[in-house]
């Protein structure tokens, strides 16, 4: 078996919670609340800078000049592209980038991405990718589920454009990506190191889960 | 005013709620459930480890001997001291050797320590030392106000031992020794990377009042 | 006066001794022995690849969106433009891409890049500026000095493309906009801090002489 | 077949020159001049300064209390104990604290430290702990051959107290620790791994050699 695919057994029960959310279902119906997507919108971008940082160490990180230029490639378009669609496609729930820059990250915000900044900076290249994949994996998992158990969940006038990115072949294809340069990394290491990157794994699927659930409930910080 | 003033000064407000907080309350009033300060004891162990790692990158970040020396000393005496003295403590409340080490970080101590981790590997002595400084300084202060305000609970059975250590000189020297340490550091530094360091004073406070929260409450991972 | 003038006038004589240096000279001449620049070339193309990841941690430090996305563009062009740019040039003088990537670091090679990448990681972005910044500086001056002192030296039918790119206004603006940032960023520093910033730049200019006569000395391991 | 023996096998020669590199022999012989040994003295003194850095990094990279632990204590007794017994002896020729403080690393001595630091700070324990066994392994193949070699040596009034401390047992068991602690970390690790520690551990062993043989000869930046 892949390790990917040990992987993803791993945390199909969270994932599963993940796809059942009401923030998710809400997505696939048409109905969330837009309030709680702009909640989401604020802090998923400057989430996606903490991220973007993730493809500056992995590039810093990589052994050979394909994998050290493909993480260049990402970072960049992560950076100049991806970061503008996010800023228009606020822009349609009249959040302007100056609320955008203005985002205070909550704790659990805060707790995933120093997560895997601590991973990126510490860890091997394979632990990076452990700890960075099931934000992109589950995301591509949610893009298919809504696409396949909501028809027309993709041409909502709010949410599809969500829809259609997160499930696009594109989209997929970079997470694919991703899946397979950890079974290549990760081919013929020893079982306690793979027990290191499923418990990356575990932890950042659980944090995806509890970051919906925080846009969902607009948890802040107590104090 | 000294850089450790301001910082004090915009906290106080998360410390005074730390204060009056239910369980720092019953371990003043000698009436805390003991399943909460067991929680609180399992999940400080674990804390304590990646704190006593701060000491090792902060040995590793100083720029004279002293200072490294210093860190070096801490680090050892964390390492061979005081997780002593806390496990000869947790057996008093019947938690072995191995209910410590199989402990799992819950979702806010993980997002605690990975921030000063992050911190730490990625900032300068400064930064780390003003993420880190808060649980000293206010562990300082809470076993001072304890003192002050439950007269006789350093007596108490269970709880006298945790508030005789923190509110100790020795405890007192080490905190302030901390403060004085970023003073030094922070002298001259320009406006904007102080308002970086307020900013991880503000951040860890805030996880340090949401981590007694989090046992008192028994928070743990949703999935 | 500018930091960057500081750092300009504290390494003159330094960058003046790798103006005067036999290699440099040669280029300009057109009379370097093919030998030599071949060796150059090289070392060159793996050093580049360690240049580029300082580019990665620059990209992760910055604090600010734009620098990020700078440092990213600089990174992604770097391994996809540049890099080939080189691997062309260097077919000119019958290097194959295969003798590129076997080429192994020379100890000063190494010692250059282990310098930068040990700031880079551990330092400030401020800090791994300062570090980069005499290679990139001091070839702008090179480019612009052999062009001024060797007419006709950008027309040499082998040396003249590294000539043209080294002086020319594009690669003068990227130059620029390192001493820039590194002027802004050490706007109000305090002394203490500024010096450890002249150091790095004061042992990477010294490198950079050193890299100079390693590649027309042909030193490589003794062992 | 072990992967330190591998590692060692791997070296041989190169510690083999290092075994007969007038220096050592100097030593042996009691015939160095003093002039050579104290160069060695400065650079040492500073070298490990850096060299302790590797053991805060190490504590804080070891994912098990007792590693950690053990580093922990290394680094404390290293800045603690033997940066003090470096002082006496130096006194012994003359050098006094304030020349040794002020000694400046020369360009082997920073490569070293700093090859050495960019392993610790990126890559794994494996991988530092591989960077850093040459220095302390082939220091104690030196003492036991010295010892061998050259009988009363070891009674010098100048160097036999570097060579009872070198060929001590107390130093082996320490070089002992990390070889095994190496073959722990290593146990079926995947081939392509185990090949960037071998790299590593050639590498330093030949800025080993290059180190002794600055020493001897005066090297020092030439600008």
């Amino acid at each position: 078996m892949k390790f990917s695919q040990l992987l993803y057994d791993n945390v199909q029960e969270i994932w599963e919670k993940t796809h059942h959310h009401p923030f998710i279902n809400g997505l696939g119906a048409g109905n969330l609340s837009v309030e709680y997507f702009i909640r989401y919108m604020k802090q998923d971008y400057i989430f996606l800078i903490d991220y973007a940082k993730l493809f500056a160490f992995a590039s810093a990180k990589a052994t050979d000049l394909e994998t050290m230029g493909a993480f260049a490639k990402l970072l960049n378009e992560t950076l100049h592209g991806e970061m503008e669609l996010h800023r228009q496609y606020a822009a349609k729930f009249s959040i302007t980038n100056e609320q955008l820059v203005a985002t205070r990250a909550t704790p659990i915000n805060l707790a995933y991405t120093r997560y895997m900044l601590t991973v990126a900076q510490n860890g091997s290249l394979a632990e990076l990718v452990s700890a960075l994949l099931p934000c992109m994996w589950s995301y591509w998992e949610i893009g298919k589920m809504l696409v396949a158990n909501y028809p027309g969940s993709d041409e909502h006038p709010l949410y599809g454009e969500w829809i259609r990115m997160y499930s696009s072949e594109e989209f997929g294809s970079l997470a694919t990506w991703l899946i397979d340069l950890l079974d290549k990394l990760t081919e013929g290491k020893p079982k306690r190191e793979l027990q290191e990157l499923e418990q990356h794994f575990l932890t950042t699927s659980r944090y995806e889960y509890m970051f919906w659930n925080m846009v969902y409930k607009g948890d802040d910080w107590p104090v």
